[in-house]
């Protein structure tokens, strides 16, 4: 059974609660190494631990935060082939381009960009107030940061190196990593990595901890308890709800990403002008990676007309001939059973794919499905539910109006989408249905699909409930998704020598942005 | 019976549930005025309206809402003596300095820097990816903010003129308000103010609505409500924890402040040093306002020596020779004595006051409670217990070991203060409480009571649970306070003259910082 990793050591788990292998989802079988369910001994352990380096950590300078993450992203590059074979063996995702070309790069991306914050300190956003000697800044939270990494993402999102991770860490907090129990052996090599850099950077010992699995009644327990900073959760809706009712009872801040459906709008003048166009990339970004992206497009919305029957016919071509991708996991296809199930109850009907394919590993066709705006309207709760995978809903509307009624309907989502005729000619609907959509998602897009998540500063992946826990945060992009992880630290007559760096009178990097009596400038006091 | 205002129209309330007259402290008589206990139709019936209205607020250029605010600050001048004459009634706080110099003109400059903060824009931290043509910005939430009141500041907190009810419209969302039943003549005229004011700049009408009351029920489902926005209480933990769990439920941001014991520390060699201007201050900071604030000390630590039995006789003997002040309400009263029930229960000793005054109006003698540190220990939840009033309680610890295991066994707390030797003999001790106090807090002093917050960009009004909801955000200070009522609004290849003006190439006010490709700038894209 493989060791956890617990205050520094790898140890085995204390009176597990149970083990399991990872599943090969190309054929089902079970992988040969074996893994602890940990008891809450083990993650009180943790929590202990990690507590009693928070302090240490918070006072750690960013510059050694910053090099334990480089040095993270160094050594994944030096291992990448070991873990896109882990990874590809664990999840099936093809090696390439997605794992080695486009996970691993944007993971490593992500470390070195939460370096850079670190470094730069200006996400702190230190405010000093001279006359009133009054002075803030974002600081850690004092307590460790839980991650629960989620099944499709095992590098950029993975526990032990992705963007929770990268974040918790570059904002001065310790994490402890729970691995999702899709991709153990990827995240034990993301921890053996960053276990050789820690040692090189004097970082305290229970800086990250490694738990494989956990019962849901740990899971509560730990985000819950006294000793945690904050949680993240990234996976289903009932897990994810039972965590926050769990965080929230207790008042610690967890972050949730647990379902979107990503609306995307298609008005009349768009199609007339580049049907086939829309169409290809529609359906490109609904089947992408079989459609286990938090961003893959569930709903279509468009008019029920001859352009609109016409693009919905090629894209029902398009979902009808496209070869079936393996999926991660088992608990994918019985997701998009239950998914499937709950829409046609509500009156959706299934006019592509719709079946799991009986062949050695996890597949579902690619599935395309299609309701009218009166029926979602009569139940817009069942029909916008997610279906992680393959599968989107396409909701034809009776007129314009009609669009408009099915934005108001909509529940929080990650991004929303609407395609417009380039000279104007949906402005006036297009406008009613924005200042609707505005509110209701994160990221607003333009003639633009919603996959495809860049990570820069100005990304923004959350959104209002149920999408996310709280609307004002983003779970990607440096340095604002840092701030999930911090504190504000309010520091009142306390004196000089004993403020942080960042609110002493000199600007400790000489070039980070401060709001020094109302100027935003990198001056000294 | 008064008039609610709903939809910009002052109208009977629709079935109420009840009414009520407001108290006047000094004396237990009710005050002439009658006022509504709305039934849940009105508050529907507001928030249809406010749901209404705030994509329009959101589109409303933010000189006007400055002008909106700027323009309530000046109606409250012109009306001050009034607003004095009638919180002295309703509150019993005494008319000078307390409400005509101090809350008067800092709810006035509140209002000024929320629209000073406004008009900058900084506020909405634009940042703005070039290459990838995706920007960001906080932005409103688009839906109303409910802002239910507390009963110690009539004007500063309250819902219609406070730092809640300034920063929500100054972050462009509309506010429902809930006076406190404490004051509602006090709320009315600050009503009054901003309904004529919004006249003349043209604001929608829903901008802002007064509810006077309402049952326990309408409050949950207020604030879980599918069409709110937001949620703010400061008030009693059980209200508030109640309100909180339905707004946790539905998944919408609230920020309660609900309590906190406002811990200092007093380290022997600054009680060797100055122990008596120590006292002074610290019996001032229990006692001013009668101990009705939110920062009020509440608990004060330091060693059973010499020189910490000499600090507490002096402080004791300040108890027991002051006056007792009218509290703002019978309430208050009923929430000592069970604080008291509570704290003696587990072995805290009475050595000052104790008791109610049987005069009329609602008094309680000045009053210090004595605890040793071991008995702390045993039972600190009970012993940390919120008493809203005119009461502090000293441990005596064994030693400074002591003192750290004390400062361990707190809860969170919007403030904590550690005196200590200006020379640095008292340093080794400090830095152990300090490390465990900055993460418990969030407002941390050096050598200073807790009371009067001042209102600048820098401070922190704040921290973690049980304090406040979210350790990440503060209830005063602007631009800071405004990010409570702020959503994470993502653009992804949205046309440009479709984005927010803050977002376009062109910096809109020419001055407004924004993080364009990493650097913060004022400058044009």
């Amino acid at each position: 059974m493989n060791n956890i990793l617990i205050d520094g050591e790898w140890r085995p788990a204390r009176n597990p609660a149970g083990s399991f292998r990872a599943v090969n989802p190309s054929d089902g079988t079970e992988l040969p190494d074996l893994y602890p369910i940990s008891s809450f001994s083990d993650i009180e352990e943790a929590l202990r631990a990690a507590r009693r380096d928070a302090p240490v950590l918070a006072k750690t300078k960013p510059e050694a935060l910053a090099e334990f993450l480089d040095g993270c992203a160094a050594g994944i590059e030096a291992r990448a082939e070991e873990l896109v074979a882990c990874a590809h063996l664990e999840t099936a995702l093809p090696k390439e381009p997605r794992l080695r070309s486009i996970e691993l790069p944007r993971t490593t991306f992500q470390l070195r960009r939460a370096a850079a914050a670190a470094r730069d300190r200006s996400w702190c956003r230190a405010t000093i107030d001279t006359k009133a000697d009054i002075r803030s800044k974002y600081g850690p939270l004092g307590g460790p940061v839980a991650v629960f990494g989620p099944n499709n993402f095992p590098f950029a999102y993975n526990s032990a190196a992705g963007t929770d991770f990268a974040a918790a860490i570059a904002a001065g907090n310790p994490v402890i990593a729970k691995a999702h129990p899709c991709h153990p052996g990827t995240t034990r090599i993301f921890v053996e990595i960053a276990n050789d850099v820690a040692a090189r950077c004097s970082l305290p010992p229970a800086t990250f901890q490694l738990i494989y699995h956990m019962e849901p009644e740990s899971g509560t327990e730990l985000v819950g308890h006294p000793l945690v900073g904050a949680s993240t959760f990234t996976g289903s809706r009932p897990a994810g709800l039972r965590l926050k009712e769990a965080a929230d009872r207790a008042g610690k801040p967890i972050y949730i990403e647990t379902s979107s459906v990503n609306p995307i709008f298609l008005l009349p003048g768009a199609l007339a002008e580049r049907r086939d166009r829309i169409a290809d990339e529609v359906f490109a970004s609904c089947t992408l990676g079989a459609g286990q992206f938090c961003t893959k497009p569930g709903l279509i919305v468009l008019i029920q007309d001859r352009e609109g029957k016409a693009f919905f016919d090629t894209v029902r071509q398009s979902f009808e001939r496209s070869p079936a991708a393996i999926l991660v996991a088992r608990s994918v296809l019985a997701g998009i059973r239950t998914a499937l199930e709950m829409m046609t109850s509500a009156g959706a009907e299934i006019v592509a794919g719709g079946r799991a394919i009986d062949t050695p590993g996890f597949r579902h066709e690619n599935t395309l499905l299609r309701v009218s705006g009166d029926v979602f309207l009569k139940n817009p709760k069942d029909l916008q539910q997610e279906a992680f995978g393959p599968v989107s809903l396409c909701i034809f509307a009776r007129d314009s109006g009609q669009i408009v009624d099915i934005a108001a309907a909509l529940e929080g989502n990650l991004t929303g989408s609407i395609y417009s005729h380039t000279f104007g000619q949906d402005d006036e609907i297009y406008e009613k249905i924005a200042a609707i959509l505005r509110f209701k998602v994160g990221r607003f897009l333009n003639d633009k699909v919603p996959t495809g998540v860049t990570v820069t500063a100005a990304m923004v992946h959350g959104g209002p409930y149920p999408a996310a826990g709280h609307p004002g945060f983003t779970a990607v992009g440096f340095p604002a998704a840092m701030l999930r992880f911090a504190a504000l630290h309010g520091y009142d007559h306390v004196r000089h020598d004993r403020l942080p760096p960042e609110l002493q009178d000199k600007n400790p990097t000489g070039t980070m942005g401060r709001l020094i009596d109302g100027e935003w400038t990198p001056r000294d006091v």
